[in-house]
């Protein structure tokens, strides 16, 4: 056991937990059995799912929490019950060594109140960020914030520019990261101060383990060209969203487009197309800038989703991104 | 004559001008006879064209300009030389009560810098917005700002709302508008200080010319429940380009998906599809809040998005969309 990566995983956040927890994990350990799961959550009910599934027992243990953080419940009410519940409990065991990471499919939130109040920053950083990733045409970008700061100050989006740098290296480590500022142009001259400054820093910086590229428009986020793409959390929420929603308006319109015999003809290649866009295949969202990794799986995905988000999980603890973050920020510049 | 609508031309902004301006005239000249054309540029080429189509003749004067600004200059270079530009006339005509209206395929800070220098603000109004046109699930939204004002008030805001809901009528006047405000949730504490206020302040209006929905996400810009779409310059125009991006990637990915075949058996229904999605059809972005419309047409478009953008100035000047936003900016609220 002395490999393996601990997860403490919210078993009772998002919808169809914590079947789709359970069926998750059995997913994942048909890829990869180097991780093992503490799952926080209702005893009886995870019991009756794990007993059904003896080739995951080995793999499991569970730790009976009384409460659970509703998704539709406001970050502070969940804060005030919160040291019973499930959420806190999976957070908490990485302060006492316990896990390793902690996944949850919750209250998106409450999950980041929590995680601020039970782990401490990593010295240095102001701001933790949320990172998702986000195909593009020869791979994957890593885009962050995505929601947990509306307003960011030019330090904001160094720190987040090194930890999403740190975060491309442990995905992909075969790659380098290259860094974007997302803008409204490509000149020196466009857009906030804060991104201003901040690209003049990125700009003067000197560090080996990644480029800087300098402004992206929203259009060329696609084009692979750069790698870790950085805003706040305001209009990196939003260009997300946009982006997932046009993505559903042309996929659902081009069905329609298309008969039967022209889809049956096309079927391997456009079955192909479809996994590639599949949300599910980069589904966990990281919270970044924290003593202690934490995954956020989206609330609504299913098992092939969660296994997802356990991959990313095993990928982060096995590349220690906490040390590459922290050594990102210390290294002194020029 | 006496009907018809005399719309200023820069004949020579934006690429393969003043060629591309000529043929937009001439295919919009096919749908409909009621504008007459102000041509601003070099006299000598726009002759060139013109005699080559002596169907349109009638409908144009050549106005000579002897500079034009070019799509790289910065604003403030083309400002010093500006009086003498195409630009600068073509906006100028309007307060000489030459023309009604200005279409420009040219640079767009310095087209906005001109506008704002030619023309007064309407009264109330402290900034003006660019607006443009978004496909959705049943028709149309007008979304704003896209990029003319990074930072934005509550008061800009609102004054985006009502100037787009004005916009929404004047172009498609049998559909009700309903305004949004785009944000990173629907609840109301959610987003900045400045959205919230201007949320409560639509939210307590009671103009009877337009419903507010309250707030939007991106994923929701395309599904038809709203048509209004308001946000700050720098979100617009990445969530705008965002779009985009994830346009052209799913559509060309998918080419490449389908085989010969399955398009030809599909031929129809992609063809509807493909014009559905195609920028050129909802060409034009026009500048609110100047007592002068003026219009910016793609600077890569081609005659045909320079006809629909023709098209778009014609309807404003017909709807008097001026007098709508001062009528909707002066209704006193409660």
């Amino acid at each position: 056991m002395i490999n393996k990566v601990t997860i403490a995983i919210d078993a009772m956040g998002g919808e169809n937990s914590p079947k789709k927890v359970i069926d998750g994990i059995e997913l994942s350990l048909k890829e990869n059995k180097e991780n093992f799961f503490k799952l926080y959550g209702n005893k009886d009910q995870l019991n009756v799912l794990i007993n059904k599934k003896p080739e995951i027992n080995n793999y499991c243990e569970i730790i009976h929490s009384e409460n659970y953080i509703k998704d539709e419940e406001s970050p502070l009410t969940a804060a005030k019950k919160s040291k019973s519940t499930s959420m806190w409990q999976s957070i908490e065991s990485q302060k006492n060594d316990k896990s390793q990471i902690t996944l949850s499919a919750g209250n998106t939130g409450a999950l980041f109140l929590l995680s601020k109040l039970i782990l401490n920053m990593v010295d240095g950083v102001e701001k933790p960020a949320l990172a998702g990733l986000w195909p593009n045409k020869i791979g994957m970008n890593v885009v962050l914030d995505l929601g947990a700061n509306i307003k960011c100050t030019d330090k904001n989006l160094i720190d987040f520019s090194y930890m999403g740098a740190a975060l491309h290296k442990a995905l992909y480590p075969k790659i380098e990261p290259i860094i974007a500022l997302l803008n409204v142009g490509l000149e020196e001259i466009k857009g906030s101060e804060a991104i201003k400054k901040a690209y003049q820093h990125l700009k003067e910086s000197n560090k080996n383990d990644f480029k800087f590229h300098g402004y992206i428009e929203g259009n060329h986020i696609m084009d692979g060209n750069v790698n870790v793409i950085v805003t706040d959390g305001f209009t990196g929420n939003i260009a997300l969203k946009t982006a997932e929603g046009t993505a559903n308006f042309i996929t659902k319109n081009l069905r329609k487009s298309l008969n039967k015999l022209s889809i049956l003809l096309s079927y391997k290649s456009l079955k192909q197309f479809k996994e590639r866009l599949d949300p599910r295949n980069y589904n966990g969202a990281i919270l970044l800038g924290l003593q202690g990794p934490v995954v956020k799986s989206h609330g609504s995905t299913d098992a092939i989703g969660f296994a997802h988000s356990i991959n990313v999980c095993h990928k982060i603890v096995k590349a220690n991104l906490l040390e590459k973050i922290k050594s990102h920020l210390f290294t002194v510049d020029g």
